[in-house]
Parts: C-alpha cells; structure tokens; sequence
C-alpha cells in the first residue's frame, strides 16, 4: 500500500494513454453508487450512523481483494488540501470538497479502483481505466461490487433495484462516464451539433473541469443519464457505441483541419509546446488551452518529444489543489500561476512517462 | 579573402556584440561620401565614366592595406539577389537595390571597412563596429580614406570641404549612425519624448529596418544631420555624447521595467524564446518583436541560454534576401515565413554565437 504522498507522485493511471483510441479518449469511469439496508441516506444520518457505515465498508474492502491492500483515507475536517485534490483526481465529486461525518476513500493501486464512502450515497464503487473501455470497466467494479456485497447488505429494490439518495441514481446506480478530447469538433466548429444529437441519444455531456476546459480545450465528459430500466451492460455498450461514433467524427473534422491547415496548425501547436515549456507564468485557462494543443500536436504526429501521458498528466497536476501541496501552502492566484508554469516545464522536461 | 558565399555563412563582426555597451547599442557606422575631382557625380555620369571611376578606386583599393585583400563584387544587372543582401547587411544604401552602370562592392575582413562604388557618390567608405564606438570607427575610416587618397583626386573646394551628390553630404561628407535597442524606453512610453529632444540636437531617428522595427522592436538608428561646419572628430563626438545619454535613459527605463514587472517580463521574455525556438510560422514582424524581448531578456539577465550575438544575428539573417538567398529561390511570402522559423530554429540551437 502506498500513501497519500505517493500516490501524488505520479498522474493517475488512468492518464497513461496506454488504453484503446487514446488518442481521442482520455479515460473511462464506470461508478455504482450502493447504500446499506436500514441506514438513513448520508444526508439524513446522523454522525454515529455514518461512522458505523464507515466501519463496515471498511471491513467489508479489507476482507476482499481489490481493495485489501488500499490506500484508506480518513476525510475529516483536517483534511482540507487532500478534498480538493481528490475531485481533482476524479476520485470523489464535488460535494465532497465540504467536511461530513465519516467520510473515507479507498483507492486501489494507480488509482484504478477506489470506493468512496459517505458522500451523496453511503458508498460509491468506481473504476478508472485508461482509453475507451466502458465494458472492462463495468466489469471489474462488478467483481469489486460482487466481493464487498458478501459482507454489507444492500438497501435493493425487487420493483426499483439498488435504492440511492438521489432518485437518478435509482437502480443500476451506475454511471458510466468517458473523458474525450474533441479538440477537432470544437475546432471546425461543429461541437454544439453534435452534442444536440448526443443528449437525444440519452447521453449528457459537461466539460472535464467545468465548462471552461471543454470551451478552452475540447475536454468533454460523456455520461449516461438512465440508470433505470437497462441492463448495465445495455449502459456500458450504449455509452461505448455513442463515444465510438464521436471518436469517428472526432478523426475526421482532426483530418480535414490538417489536410486544410497542416503549416498553420503545425505551427500552432508547436507554438503552444515553446509556450508551456518556456513561460514562467500560466493560468489555469491557458494551461488547458495550450494542453489541448499540445495533445492534438502528438495526436497529429506533428510532436514527438513528449507523449500523450505526459500530455494528460499536467490536466491534472496543474489543478489548484494539486499546486498547494506542491507548494506546501497556499500559494494565491499570482504565485499559484507561477508554480504552475514551473509544474509544466519540469513535466515537459522529465519527458516521455511510460 | 572570402567569397560572397563565405561571408553569408556569419553575420557581419559588428553584431556579434563585442563592443561596449553591447547591451543596448549593436553597432556604430562611420561612412564618408568622396567623389573624385573631373567626373560628374553618379547620377548625371555615363556608363564609360563610372566604369573608369570603378576601376580607378578598384586600383586604389589594392595598392592600399585595408582593402587590399577583400571581397570585390561587381554589382551589375545580373546580381538582382545580391543587391539586396548588401542593403540588408547595411554594405549598401536602398538605392542600389536597382542596377547601374560601373557599380561594385569591396568588403573587408569581417564586414569591418567597406567601400561602394557609384551609388549615390563615387565612392563611399564605412566602417561599421560593435558597440557604441563612433570615434574608433571614425579613426579606421579616416585611415582607409587617407590611404585611398594617395591614388585618388578627390572632389574637393576649400570653402565647402568635400563636394558630394546630395548638398547634404558636402564638407566632411561623414554621417555617423547609431544602432540602438531602446525597448525601454519604447516600453515606458518615454521613447516619443526622448527623441524629441534628439532632434533638438541635430541628430535624427529612423527606424534599424525601416518605421516597423522601430515600433515593433525598438531598433533605432540614431546619426547625425550635420555634415558642414563642424570637424569629423565634433561629429563623433557629439554623436557618442548624445548616444551615451540615451543609453543611460534606456538602461534607467529598463531597470525601472524589471523592478515593476519582473515576473511578468521574466514570462514575457521566456515566451518569446519559447515561440522562436518552437514556431514553423514566422513572419518578419512578429521576428523582429520577439527578437527584442529576447534581446532585453538577455541583457536583464533572464535568459542565459542564448548570447547577444546570436540573438544580434536574427535581425540579418531572417531578412528577406537572406531567406531567398538560403533557400536558393525566391520563396514567396508564405514559405518565406516558414524558412525564416525555420532558420531561427537552427541559430538558436546551434546556440552560442563567439
């Protein structure tokens, strides 16, 4: 088991390209949300409650496999630094940025499964995998969900399936999410149609983080938004055939914009790359910006000396929570935009992760 | 000697910022008009005379010692592409860009001491050296032109001095110009007002490479207007004088500058290295910019890893007769602005200019 400083020490796996159509899908996550039969929702349970459900799941994830030698983190109000950079890493939502009674995570290996516990839902179960893999995934936090229902007893529905606190959640309780770069539909312009058709399909999309990274740099999030009435392998193919058909239309708009503009976006591109390896001062904006560019300069084959990894790593390394630990303080907006750009030139410059 | 080919592989020794005050004046030229006693001035000559002309000083050039072994080229109708590298390597004026009869360029060691023959007058001779020097260069040439003058009749009245083409070159026929880098004072607003009061001195302003450079980059050419009435050493003198104290209003801005901004032109200047080490698009203008803020970002001390010189280099070698000349046909403006990022590039990581 590794600890909380280590893990930092490296981007999620899920960031190391090395999954299937890494050059448009960043990453799938495949969550189910499950809460304890006779224990009221975590936004109505007391404190002894919750640390009761606390207890149990963590018993429950020792006694199994997958999550036997994890890392466990205790989320008090002490821990305000490792909040933020948990949602940063994907592996709690927002809501877990406030303090609440017995709150924990427990993050596998690289980070590619993890449950949290006490956040909306007494326990969300979720899988992390690099590239487009929403079967894979669904099937490995099934083994995980199947190995801890053996010691907790699920709050379950005959007529409704798994109950959760959120009627949306209702039975699958899973949401399967994949991280996009449609760095080529926002580009040609053709983004908003696309996304029209995609929410007709059921499918919700948002950027990877806030509206800002998918305006600035095509980092889209595409989810399900039914978890009733489908099978989760009807969930996980339906998700898996839509973001195949963007990867599609992804590749074609990259394709015609450098058959149309190769010198310009060549150009563009290897710009952005003197830029996040030169300037000393970056926001968070541009970063994203320029990290688009840089991933559609590799993707294009117009950049070789750095990878997609360490592309994708700085997407999440660069993130506010991430720069206040490395800083070891709080750093303020001028400094943090600082760190950030000396961030990025030591990443770029360490070069190819694996 | 050199060939033509020889002497295009370096920049001219008077950018390789070797010279005082490097950090903000590249260079100092010395030139002296003569014409010689009998012949009419170029422009009302005919083709027989200029070429006895050109032959006369041709002679005169190598019975001598500064001129004896250098590069003589014949500047006729078929030398179109090198017409224009000798303007961009101030050997010329803009005149002899078109062709004319009797023309010819000689080119000392170095590009230190030249002569042209038949451009405005007869002959012109110039010294150009690093750094602020007007009374050296003025010393060198005034040796090569009494050497000369051992086998040539110059053009001579004792109430007017020296007659010349243009009436505004008559007396000592001198003009001594200063190429300086006031990004300072360009940056601080101060630049409109500092030059104001230099007119006030007799002395004018143009632009290194025309308004563009000026306003871009902050490259001034500072010379005197004055040719009559006051001796070669008063003119070098006042020159110097004058020069000297823009230097110390400039070094004041900068300073100023640094202390304010420092951070934000520690980003600035390491970006606009990162974009020249980085773009496949350059255009001249934008050349001519960054190669100022990375100028200033070497003389303040931020970027070591280039040298003046090379950064000097830049602002020659990205010429357009140059770009023609390397890529061994007129390039066009579009490919002209890649083969210029493309040549930035290689000077840049060839690094290290002596």
């Amino acid at each position: 088991m590794e600890t909380f400083e280590q893990m930092l020490a490296t981007p999620p796996s899920w960031l190391d390209a090395s999954g299937p159509i890494s050059n448009v899908v960043l990453s799938t996550r495949v969550r189910l949300a499950r809460n304890l039969e006779g224990v009221p929702f975590p936004m109505r349970a007391g404190s002894s409650d919750l640390e009761r459900v606390r207890d149990r799941a963590l018993a429950a994830a020792s006694a199994g496999n997958y999550l036997a030698n994890a890392l466990v983190l205790i989320v008090d109000e002490k821990a305000q630094s490792r909040r933020q950079i948990l949602v940063e890493r994907h592996l709690t939502g927002r809501e877990f940025l406030g303090a609440g009674p017995g709150r924990a995570v427990i993050i596998g290996d690289g980070e590619l499964v993890s449950a949290v516990i006490n956040e909306e839902d007494h326990l969300r179960l979720a899988c992390i995998k690099s590239g487009l893999m929403p079967m894979d995934a669904w099937r490995l936090v099934e083994r995980l969900d199947t190995e801890l229902e053996q010691n907790l007893h699920y709050a379950y529905s005959s007529d409704w399936g798994y109950l959760t606190s959120c009627p949306t959640n209702v039975g699958t309780g899973m949401r399967v999410s994949v991280l996009m770069h449609l760095v080529g539909l926002v580009r040609s312009n053709r983004i908003a149609q696309v996304l029209g058709s995609i929410s007709k399909l059921g499918l919700s999309v948002r950027g990877f983080y806030g509206e800002k990274s998918a305006a600035l740099g095509g980092f889209f999030q595409v989810s399900n938004q039914m978890t009733l009435g489908q099978s989760e392998d009807d969930i996980a193919y339906t998700v898996e055939r839509v973001a195949g058909q963007l990867v599609s239309l992804e590749l074609e708009a990259r394709s015609e914009l450098t058959k149309k503009g190769g010198h310009r976006i060549e150009d563009e591109v290897h710009r952005a790359y003197g830029i996040l390896t030169s300037a000393r001062i970056i926001s968070s904006d541009e970063m994203m910006a320029l990290c688009s560019s840089l991933r559609f300069g590799i993707t294009e084959g117009f950049i070789d000396s750095v990878n997609l990894a360490t592309a994708n790593g700085l997407l999440v390394s660069t993130q506010p929570g991430h720069l206040k630990h490395f800083d070891g303080r709080d750093p303020g907006p001028d400094r943090r935009d600082r760190i950030r750009a000396d961030l990025i030139r030591r990443e770029l410059a360490s070069g190819s992760r694996a």
